[in-house]
């Protein structure tokens, strides 16, 4: 078993001759499909001399990646034919589409996902012109190729979603083609630190196969123009064990290869029997392999006098004007038949028996590999009783919960019920954000040295933290695309990180919702706290509540936000958003104290409704109509509606206020935009049609208006959110620094409905007095105000005696 | 001269001992600072007994990281001043925020840029009090803090913003403090490669100091859980030469630090030297610093009978109860009492000479150092005439211009200008973006190895490429904050990637402008292309233009977004953005040949005003009203408005229609929310109070509704732009899938205007039945429609005979 300090292991094998030329075919049919679907309109077996109109009138694709990948899926393909592997890929170079999408169909499995594009001649032409092709399949190894679970158009994350792939795998290898563009990525980079969080005993294997073609579409690659002992320092200082397949003569190359690829296995068995059988804890240097082909191998070498094999110049179509120029055409018909497809294909556009029989069967088949269709081995969470873990609320505002703290003990619950299909994804942050609960039932996972003194630290655990907001994302995404269910729980403000990489999972569901051989995947959970009204102790880097702005951009279809407004109504809302599959759900909660407003039924019937009048902290009647309409979505705002209802009922007792609570901020848009949106006539029914509707909301103001600027009200609507004013300073500080704290509200209210303003000229007056004895209070005690600080829910402010009706 | 074959380099010198007194007392008054800070609202000197009244209400703070950073400090001080050393730092935990305010006040920088908090004992109370206090300093390394040009606040940028501080700057030494927290995330693990893009002879050195602490919050850290043969072999594996201090006696930790610096300040000056004098061409192996001391050091060792100092417990407020708890209250005192402060400050509060004098004095001070307050360095750009690069249009649409390419050459004549200050920043896509003209004037950095075929590579070089949006970003921000110039040039979708680093400079900057000794610094440009529109190759992944979403919810004091319809007027936003101070530009601008609108006159006009109504494309007459307006943003739109535009008059002549082209987007927004944002008469006069507006959108179509939702004749306005539906297709496929196509356009034009219903129905009809035999045509030749393709921009359009009058 391979460790640190140990040299290199010998190969152990050397394939015979006739399974290398097995494996050479292969290699040469992938290759060839894949220059043709860049180029070929028609004439898909090269029956004819190649003619213009034969060739596709927009040339799109990347050529300069795809042999190293081919030749990758070719041995892997031996491997698991011969060791009866359960091996899924992840590619990491996206332009590696044609690779994958030929390997598919040369195996069977495309068929089976696409039963019109069959394998033979007829199938062929349908596979070359969809690609890239208008109406057709992407270039990038997208949603829509059997046996991907990656797609790769934005570069970075392979190796965190190979990770992903692998956690309670323990069976499963999962070999990462890692392009040397890629690898110059931030979230790469971080992520070879990933076997520090791999268990050999309960965890499958990843291979990573640095593929180091030298070249990014315009310039050389880091790693490529290092010294090689930089190279292999760096890549044992990370903790792996590197071999190195380096070459450009194919029979050299298939010989290295075989054996280097029976080598990692050896030793990847060897590392798991010692863990597994022999109980050895030490904490293994993995193997990986370092593969240097050129550039657009087997591609053109020259084009018009320059280079282009081996440099950057094959990284997309290496003959560019195949269509006008003869000899470009001449090239393209000698490249093509230098595969020898003759020898690859029965005329029929079957392939011949030496490369069927190249690829394994069945649910082999990377294409078919069930891991990379995750939803065909997901099962439902095993969920407690989320009322278990509610607070007893004898009437609003009656107790007080840290509401990520209750979370915890669910979630707890949820890891004892799921021990091996759900993990925790957080930043170091799991204790800040008061999830803490969870060690009660599991560790952290921590392969490297663990210390007297540490705590909840193991080998093996539901809870995945590392300071990378990166690796979170990419593990959790590879968890739940091969099948299994998380959370992640991040600060609010630096969930921005991974904006990006959010993107391209929206995109991934948006994409393979459409494919009916796609079956359902968990949602991708997050949990935005200590989040920007509670951000006492960092102030202003840490208070951005803009995720939920970008989330919105995206497929209505894919995409929920909940922000629930106490402890009870975050037990229902994680219930709910646990169970679910195929979104993207956003949920924003506290961490700190709060009081509760709803007990569990009534939170219940909140959230299920997802926005509702809260008749208990208003003051209309059977026979009154309101005069204005408290709206509030969040925690911290519900708490400043509260306080100014409050404040009003007290001040202005003849007002008739109405206070709406949401908690699932899509239902402010309109049906016909978004699932959950509400109708016109519900939102009037709530909101009202005309009358002055004050809004807090947990973040930016504007996002209410371009939820509901289509709504009849929406002239009236006037909204207070965060304005990007912030700083190390009290919470109510913050409230006020916003003009969101209830005293301001209060003074809106008397601003917007017509006709208060005289009469509550004294009222207005002792807001404002209020605000400014806050400002310099908290200037001079460095706390807030104490009527604010001392503020108890007053029993006066429940209009209904029901206990926690919404 | 150390190169990755040579052993470690023998220290040269060993400090005497009255030295390392001066060391020790300077370091043990910024660690009393530092605790004063997070914990003393009175008392500064300790003059009585601490009572609880001393103590602040709310104990905010990071002590763990503190003692270590002060260390750096103390002893970086000794070599600035023995070697007249241009010496800055940069602390990358955010939370040594105390560490660089001690430094600060006790050289006696802070009272300069603060003159009411003197270096007395008024002025200590004044620096504790206001210390994470409300109306006082967050607990960060912010804006705040003179010195500093990185807040930490958000973790992974410290190492590329000393990069981008110390490129062009050959005699300045930039000490970057790398906590092992930060160290675990993906932007700093791609940064140590910067190593590859740092010229000896032409820019300065930064010294990395990875301080192993050994804990995050609540976890170890990886780096200081791996072997050390590990850790040695990644650190040299990145390039790295590197020296280890590591200890806890203090005594023999400040020997080891002197002797360590010492020899990293002479490895350095021996590598400058062979590559300056000698002309050594060979990539050194730079000296960095593994500085390894207790999480905590000198703090309370245990408490509450847990290990504090040399864990995690110590990240925050190591003794939480010291008002409530006399024993934390005595703990408190004790560990005040064992700095000795009475041997380091004065009665009055002053630091005894001994203290002053370890520190240096003028500009050589860290917290003076003119390149951490870049504008008072930053020299104007010299600018060439953005006109002599623009296309001579007789009339509108007469010509076509790649306007990415129009603009390289412009850069290409910046970068002539500039060679010193400017540099384009840009993830392997200079070529991509058609901004090559700049290789005319000079090359891309590249100290890595350099073979023969490489073009336009070279030791030293304008333009910054590497694939990590993260490190080019980085990179730009540190150029940029130490006074010098740069544009950012990146794929519009994975701009996204550096989301919340936009965030963090964005806070930077809001904060900075209220600074009134903070000198304004060039702005941060952006360039994005290879927009959504145009990603014919990449498809679905590449296609996102929410970036500009994410900018606006930033400070309107900062943001700008402009969205040139032109070449000519992408010159003259360019020529603009490129001579502002303190904002954030953001420039959208297609690579791709399309149709010049506007002569260079016409754009200036059109650019200073921000927005305007092209006549030559409406039907207005002197004496008409519009019966509808056109607006448009974006290049993409714009040809879609004006075709549309074209197929009315054609189709339906009777109609007037005003065509009004965006440029500066933020003149949308109300006056009173934006410093471009237009008055409400203005906005009127435009798109007038009541008349249908078909506005084309580059973007999500809902942000124009955020902008406008208060605009008069908002409920008559109507948005198309991106509607997340995109794949590898045809750029007027594109349009179509999102309903921005001018066929909907005109359809949109007949539902929206009034009574022109019944007599277009045949027009409408005919353009439904366009659409649909366009999508049948591109599925079917992969190519658009070819009246689409072939559109010619017709003549009987220009209504106006002024050419590109605006």
């Amino acid at each position: 078993m391979p460790h640190p300090q140990d040299g290199p292991v010998a190969s152990q094998s050397r394939p015979a001759d006739d399974l290398l030329y097995g494996i050479d075919a292969y290699w040469r049919a992938t290759n060839y499909l894949s220059v043709g679907q860049i180029y070929l309109l028609d004439n898909p077996l090269m029956a004819q001399p190649l003619r213009p109109e034969h060739i596709k009138p927009r040339l799109l694709g990347h050529w300069g990646t795809t042999p190293g990948i081919n030749f990758c899926l070719a041995h892997l393909n031996r491997v698991i034919k011969q060791r009866d592997l359960d091996l899924m890929y992840v590619i990491g170079p996206g332009h590696g589409g044609p690779a994958a999408l030929a390997n598919a169909w040369l195996e069977g499995s495309y068929r089976e996902a696409y039963p019109d594009v069959g394998r033979d001649e007829a199938g062929m032409r349908t596979l070359f012109r969809q690609f890239s092709f208008p109406g057709g399949v992407p270039s990038h190894v997208a949603p829509e190729v059997p046996g991907s679970i990656h797609e790769g158009g934005e570069l970075g994350y392979s190796l965190a979603h190979a990770f992903g792939a692998a956690f309670d795998n323990p069976d499963l290898v999962v070999a990462c083609v890692i392009g040397d563009g890629e690898a110059e990525t931030g979230p790469l980079a971080a992520s070879w630190h990933s076997n520090k969080f791999c268990d050999p005993v309960g965890d499958g294997a990843v291979i990573p196969i640095l593929h180091l073609n030298g070249y990014k579409i315009a310039n050389p690659t880091i790693l490529a123009r290092i010294a090689g002992s930089e190279l292999d320092g760096l890549l044992r200082g990370y903790g792996w064990s590197p071999h190195y397949v380096v070459g450009d003569d194919p029979a050299v190359m298939h010989q290295t290869m075989a054996q280097t690829l029976d080598t990692v296995l050896d030793e990847i068995g060897q590392i798991q029997h010692a863990a597994r059988v022999e109980g050895d804890r030490r904490r293994p240097y993995w193997p990986m392999i370092v593969l240097g082909t050129p550039k657009g191998w087997t591609g053109p070498t020259r084009v018009d006098g320059l280079q282009v094999e081996g440099t950057w110049r094959a990284h997309q179509v290496p003959l560019a004007h195949v269509r006008d120029d003869p000899k470009h055409l001449k090239m393209l018909e000698k490249w093509l038949l230098s595969y020898r497809p003759d020898e690859l294909f029965e005329p029929s556009g079957e392939p011949v028996a030496v490369v069927r029989e190249a690829a394994p069967v069945g649910d082999r088949r990377m294409g078919s590999n069930p891991h990379a269709n995750g939803g065909r081995l997901r099962r439902a969470l095993v969920m407690p009783d989320w009322r278990r873990y509610t607070t007893e609320l004898p009437r609003p505002g009656a107790a007080s919960t840290e509401p990520t703290r209750a979370l915890g003990r669910l979630l707890r619950d949820v890891i004892r019920g799921n021990q091996q299909d759900f993990r925790l994804f957080g930043p170091d942050e799991t204790a800040s954000n008061r999830l803490d609960a969870v060690y009660e039932a599991t560790d952290k996972v921590w392969q490297a040295e663990i210390l007297a003194g540490d705590e909840h630290l193991a080998g093996r655990g539901r809870v995945m933290e590392v300071l990378s907001e990166h690796l979170c994302q990419g593990w959790l995404e590879g968890y739940l695309l091969t099948g299994r269910h998380g959370l992640f729980s991040c600060y609010e403000a630096f969930v921005h990180i991974v904006d990006s990489m959010f993107n391209q999972h929206a995109k991934w569901l948006k994409v393979s919702r459409e494919l009916a051989w796609r079956r359902p995947v968990s949602s991708l959970n997050y949990l935005l706290t200590s989040h920007v009204w509670r951000q006492d102790h960092n102030g202003f880097s840490h208070q951005d509540p803009g995720f939920i702005d970008h989330v919105v951009n995206k497929k209505s279809d894919v995409i929920r936000v909940y922000l629930p407004p106490d402890a009870n109504s975050l037990l229902c809302v994680a219930d709910h958003v646990l169970r679910s599959t195929d979104y993207v759900n956003v949920v924003v909660a506290g961490k700190n104290e709060t009081y509760d407003w709803l007990d569990a039924d009534a939170a219940a019937l909140h959230c299920a409704r997802g926005v509702g009048i809260w008749d208990w902290a208003g003051t209309e009647t059977d026979d009154s109509e309101p005069d204005v309409v408290l709206g509030c979505a969040g925690d911290a705002p519900t708490l400043e509606i509260l306080a100014a209802a409050a404040i009003l009922r007290e001040h202005v007792p003849e007002l008739v206020v109405r206070v709406v609570n949401v908690v699932d901020l899509m239902r402010l848009q309109s049906e016909s935009l978004h699932p959950h949106g509400m109708s016109d006539r519900e939102y009037d029914a709530i909101f009202t049609p005309d009358r002055p509707v004050i809004f807090a909301y947990h973040g930016y103001p504007w996002l209410i208006h371009r939820l509901t600027y289509r709504r009849s009200g929406h002239d009236n609507l006037h909204v207070r959110g965060y304005l990007e004013e912030g700083t190390t300073t009290t919470p109510f500080d913050m409230l006020v620094r916003n003009d969101m704290d209830r005293f301001q509200l209060v003074i809106d209210v008397i601003d917007r409905v017509p006709g208060l303003g005289q009469r509550t000229a004294r009222v207005r007056q002792s807001m404002q007095d209020t605000r400014e004895r806050h400002r310099r209070w908290v200037r001079e005690h460095g706390e807030d105000l104490p009527e604010v600080r001392n503020w108890v829910w007053p029993d006066a402010l429940v209009h209904s005696a029901a206990p926690g009706q919404p």
